[in-house]
């Protein structure tokens, strides 16, 4: 779809509203009143006539004598399938419906948001909403919503996209109250047509926006929100806010119509593609103030600098940092002994670096962190103590003085503090008044430039997928196995018995102890049951372990070798209704079952994406040395999880694949079971 | 130490300024600067004489010829000793010392650190610092600190105590610049002499304070700290900052001289208390504030009312509350059926209560919630839209109409906002202008409220220690079960066997399969040298495990019984440097070492904090019914828990004790190995 389409929506040059109200108390009256001071033209429509706010009230939008790029309907759910029929016919490009009674409620709301959205296709009407309460544009004068205060937002750098039109209108009021102005505010709502992903697409092409706020609740098209995501972020920073991991399943369903989604799904995608996952607004509009003026260069690990005039909130600030697993590197000697010149001697030096109540020797601090190879920006605070001390005047000099970013964090008492913090923002330094909130702005830097970073290597990511014949049918073990074995993923050698003998002679065939296993497509437990023997040295010990099996089924026998010890992990992959394929990686053993620790990812992916999957479980340690039994073989974990990812890429047939366990060695890693289920034809 | 005397430090009638300074650019001006608004009298010293703004500078303390309560020291740390020693000659009750160079440089520092309070203790003068920026008291027109901008802060109900000066300024002028007023802001900096828990209980027993936040990085009197927040609790909601989660050891020991501490603990410790713990500066003054006006009834498990205008927010503030283990229980079908009289039919009631744009119904929907059952604390969101719609008056006649503590987020512009949220404040209602900060600002609540049910159920803990006779030399295996079953807590039948005939004896005489150990208090890691032998059914299966035991000792056999399967636990003890007796939890296992998943609690203790440390697990899900599992014996991990407690109270000669696995299954929990360290003499 063409942004230029969507720019009769959100950059419209005449809006008509259908539903115009002259009641005070309706919102038929309080989107004219919030349009007022809109650039463009406004039209009120309403069959009844009349005149409001001292302007006439056409009695349909035929009646209107110039041409209308945006309808926004202000009445019943069932009065709009006409209007929009009445909109295609005058040619509007666009429209807005603030009502609820849709999807929201139940089917028979659900139908009829079906029937809109077909009406608005066949139209060739882009529509925002049901139930929301609009958009702003405060650059054009627009508040298309219901909220008169809406009309006094400053224009400014910060674009939103909210799936609730309520925060939408919630984080541009904070974002106004903070002073931070905003670029295009959008409040989605049930998404009958427009969604997350074209609207990204749309802010990430629109020149005022310079970093993009997304607010997620349940995401139905995953898939196409990752990839908005990944081709705004080289362009624009993204940060996320995805509510919902609480399960509210009953409450969110009332609220837009959409399921919630899996959560750590919908955090790992947006991730994934680039994003700064936040868990609060206030993180929101703080990492949209800070990356709308300076991102970092991309970079794996980029390193923080943070100077302080007082200790205490520079050990906050630190602490901050490293708990969001950011680099607070120790300086260079070289640096240090350049610091140790300007500072007094009693002060900390080696990062962070504690200048004491900071003076003219700050510029020359901040100059020497910067030229540290090894840090890529600075993170500094200092109190405004109300004395001759001129804190921002040395930060601003400080700052022009390097090109790497800083962010500046001070406190003091607001006639003292708003007049260095004005200087500052304008000189296009990120300015906080809690030093713990710098230090998470920061922090979303770091995300920011790590998202970039890691897009840039994993060139895996953009393979095609092979052609591969897909599965039909029920799999069995041996063909679950022989199939992730053609993507690279190492399988126990194994030989599929029809009897006794070949059973026996099987075992007899393999140098160490043997398993024996049930193979049967319709046993998927089948430890639970009794199908699996381990450690079978001799013929009798084969022959009761067959005993055992023939009670459950006598479909076949599976004969394998045994594995070596090592780590049992879990890896799977499914192809998800909303984000499409995607992996699972895991630890096994009760323990990290009864925790749930697992990492998802979208296939398919690189190692270095593993990398980070690794990074993400409470029990990583597990993957390097660990007391005294050598790490298990990254590269061949690596493979697996890729392997796996590029096989549910190349077979949309298949529902849900596990490997379980696949036991990881200090020499390869092995899926010791196999288990496809395909998807219903 | 009598609130009395403290009370010449933090409201005393006279300050002398030793150091004075007419140079602008030094503390010794500014401290004066700031003291200009005090309502006492304020004296300067300098023994070269001189005026400084327009008042005479005595050239001693003896010069001066009032009574002196606080002398303020702002001269180098070499000077001090003499200043304090006149101090203590002319009566003066208090002092304060901004300088640094003291216990944060080094031994040198230490060793005058040290010398200083003595010369405090022996001339019965109270110590503020040394290394601190002093103290905020609003109220006196008292800021005695070398900052001028904190003369303009205002009065008002939080208490705070830092132990960064940094930190103490800073949490203050955030509060003065959110409109809230302080009591008294103490920075403690080295706290030679006075500490955390002095302070805190002057601010306990303060009248002007309503809330106290304490700022902690290092603990070196943790014990202390616990019982002075326990005091205080009762009467003021105390809420905990502790910074430090990472590890910042060298920064942190140049700052205030202090070690970090074991954070776990740390925060443990609070939390057991009373203090409502939290993780950011907003969070500390977010909770304080609310805290301030309102506190909930003692409750185990309070249930919150989320009542909203929009449900993005409103579904913004139930996840934030889940999350933090704060339950918002679905409302009596009465109450949704009352709410459904007053609201239109398409909303969502059950709770949340989705009121869509709030009006006159507001007030009954707050009323019905008020009054269920299930409801101990209302949460409402609602934006200021700017028309006729007054939500401010609704939410404030609402209040009224509830005596269920409320709190209340907003947003709009801010020409809107400022009255409804000044006329709400004025009437009790905590008002946040964010609506996921109000969710954090009511769990907050909730802990408060918690942490004080806890206290009133938790009878045990102030059981006093009974008598029992100390340990001596080394304890082997059977002394320290023998020991550890004097506390209840159950240990496997065993024989202390001297030579093979006893232990064939000791086995045959046990029914199913016995366990062989090595019996030698020299070797602590049993397993791991092969000095314990599981599953021996024959005498000649002993035969082997005798024969591998005496090849690392032959000090003696332990022979048991076995245990049945179960849940295997790490229950321990210690007796901490600062926290005094502790006691341990985790999981046993690989997985849960992996992601050290343990929790800490300070003893005594009784069952319900035992509890408590099992909601601390990651793997608590384990302590439940578990695939098909039944649970292991609560009670029986409960007693073992709570009698390690009491053990460790009872042996202070003790250093550590580990039972490592307690085996907790469906009938019970039996330590299988027990290993006590003995402090050194």
């Amino acid at each position: 779809m063409p942004a230029g389409q969507l720019s009769r929506l959100f950059d419209p040059r005449s809006i008509a509203v259908v539903g115009a109200s002259a009641n005070e108390a309706k919102p038929g009256f309080q989107i004219l009143r919030a349009l007022e001071p809109f650039h463009g033209a406004v039209h009120a429509v309403n069959p009844r006539g009349g005149t409001v706010m001292g302007r006439p009230v056409h009695r349909s939008l035929a009646d209107i004598p110039e041409p209308v790029d945006l309808v926004a309907l202000v009445l019943p759910a069932r009065h709009s399938l006409a209007v929009l029929e009445e909109a295609a016919a005058i040619g509007a490009g666009a429209a807005f419906m603030v009502s609820g009674g849709f999807g929201e409620t139940g089917a028979a709301g659900a139908a009829l948001e079906a029937d809109i959205a077909s009406a608005c296709r066949a139209g060739g009407i882009r529509l925002l909403g049901p139930n929301t309460s609009g958009f702003l544009r405060p650059s054009r004068g627009l508040a298309c919503t219901f909220l008169p205060a809406a009309a006094e937002l400053r224009p400014g750098p910060i674009g939103i996209v909210a799936q609730s039109g309520g925060i939408n209108l919630t984080l541009a009021m904070m974002a106004n109250a903070e002073g931070l102005g905003v670029s295009l505010a959008v409040g989605l709502g049930n998404a009958a047509d427009l969604g997350i992903a074209e609207t990204l697409d749309y802010l990430a092409a629109d020149p005022e926006t310079r970093a993009i706020a997304v607010h997620l609740e349940g995401v139905e098209d995953g898939r196409a929100v990752f990839d908005a995501v990944r081709a705004a972020v080289p362009a624009k920073p993204v940060i996320a806010l995805p509510v919902g991991k609480a399960d509210l399943t009953g409450f969110a369903e009332s609220h837009t119509g959409a399921l919630m989604g899996n959560h750590r799904l919908t955090r790992s995608a947006l991730r994934q593609a680039g994003a700064v996952v936040v868990e609060t607004l206030d993180d929101a509009l703080d990492a949209a103030r800070a990356l709308a003026m300076t991102r970092l260069k991309p970079a794996r690990d980029p390193g923080i600098g943070v100077l302080t005039g007082q200790a205490g909130p520079g050990l906050l600030m630190t602490d901050t940092l490293r708990q969001a697993g950011v680099s607070v590197p120790e300086l260079a000697p070289a640096t240090v002994a350049r610091i140790a010149g300007a500072l007094p001697p009693l002060t900390y030096m080696r990062n962070p670096v504690d200048t004491g109540r900071p003076g003219d020797n700050l510029g020359a601090v901040i100059e020497a962190l910067a030229e540290d190879g090894r840090i890529d920006a600075i993170l500094a605070y200092a109190l405004i103590e109300g004395g001759p001390l001129d804190v921002g005047g040395a930060a601003l000099e400080a700052a022009g003085k390097t090109s790497k970013p800083m962010v500046f964090a001070t406190a003091g008492v607001p006639s003292e503090t708003a007049g260095p913090v004005d200087a500052l923002r304008r000189a296009g330094v990120p300015v906080f008044l809690v030093p713990d909130r710098a230090a998470r702005a920061m922090a979303a830097m770091v995300e920011d430039a790590r998202g970039r970073a890691n897009a840039e290597r994993d060139g895996t990511d953009a393979a095609p997928p092979g052609i591969a014949p897909p599965l039909a049918g029920p799999v069995d073990e041996d063909a679950a196995k022989s199939l992730v074995s053609a993507y690279g993923i190492a399988t126990p050698r194994r030989t599929v018995c029809r009897n006794r003998a070949e059973a026996e002679a099987a075992r007899a065939a393999i140098p160490g102890p043997a398993v024996a296993k049930v193979l049967d497509p319709a046993i998927l437990h089948k430890s639970d049951v009794g199908g699996v023997h381990t450690g079978i040295e001799t013929a009798g010990a084969l022959d009761s372990a067959l005993d055992a099996i023939d009670r459950i089924s006598s479909a076949g026998y599976l004969i394998e070798e045994m594995a070596p010890d090592g780590l049992d992990l879990i890896i799977g992959a499914r192809n998800d209704g909303s984000f499409g394929p995607t992996v699972l990686l895991g630890l096994g053993g009760t323990a990290a079952e009864a925790i749930d620790d697992v990492a998802v990812a979208l296939a398919p992916l690189g190692g270095g994406e593993v990398d980070r999957m690794i990074d993400v479980l409470a029990g990583r340690a597990l993957f390097g040395p660990w007391r005294g039994a050598p790490a298990p073989d990254r590269a061949a974990i690596r493979d697996a999880v890729a392997g796996i990812a590029r096989l549910i890429v190349e077979h949309p047939e298949i529902a849900e694949i596990d490997l379980n366990p696949v036991r990881a060695h200090a020499g390869g890693a092995i899926a010791l079971d196999a288990l496809i289920v395909l998807r219903r034809a």
